[in-house]
């Protein structure tokens, strides 16, 4: 009965890569604790670059000072 | 005290069935457990289809096919 | 594909009134977004009075002074 | 190693006061437990009107005959 | 700056285990999404199978059955 | 209607601690965001030293490296 919830910056993250996501989640879970894909779920959210904080300050602003 | 988070992929779901929602898991955590309605919050998440992974696929893809 | 987590203090909640919750929750998502009860997850947390707060006091306090 | 994610009902929070919002919490978490800010991440979800329910109500609702 | 969060039944998950998830995950994620391991933050938490509710049911009472 | 989620590792967090946490980010969310203290709760979760991971390790291998 596994439930996985990743969160990333929402930074153009692809249908494609959202799919490799998934996939190698569900195989990780199968392979270390053989659990059943059937009852695994993944939930992708995209944050906001201004709603992230790290270090004290918003994401969009320390990627504009290392741009 | 409860806080409630109902999580389902973003599939047109009324304004009128949220607060059916929303009223539905309010009265049975009071029925239940006593709960003050006051105290109680529910909310309520739309992930999109492309974010939602089952089995290993995402949830996009396995629409396409049972379609 | 609902994931609903409920989040109650740890009150002595009993195995059936934990029952009747996930029963309660599921036949909700049936009834109002006719989700398939197969690929519905519920879990529930219970979490110590020390670690809930509400109105900025910890509810272990609130629960003392209401004594 | 702290992971803050704070709720709010979606209305109109500045770009500022999400940054006071991140370098308050990320302060607190230094000043009372010591951490670290730089593994202190803190994630701001806004939350629909619609979505939030509180007292067995949308909160679009609640404002408006509150308005 | 990604966050994840495995949620599993609590049934004997070994130390070994959890350590493969995290490296699985956090693997995962560079490989994807070129992540950088420093902020990636991957939490595991085991959930009571008294808690866990799967097709209106507790899965404590699903296992006992299908013991 | 905020809600606010603090996930730190479980590192002999004290009551009084917890309660500072609880006030300190409600006064924050009231000055910073107007919001009333009475709809604001707050839940602290403690998470094992062995399942949470940063940069693809245990927190409880890193502890002891660093010890």
């Amino acid at each position: 009965m596994p439930y996985v919830n990743i969160k990333v910056t929402d930074e153009q993250v692809t249908k494609a890569q959202k799919q490799q996501l998934i996939e190698g989640v569900t195989q990780l879970l199968v392979e270390v604790l053989h659990k059943n894909p059937q009852t695994t779920h993944v939930v992708i959210d995209e944050v906001s670059v201004d709603n992230w904080g790290h270090n004290g300050r918003q994401y969009s602003e320390t990627k504009k000072q290392n741009a």
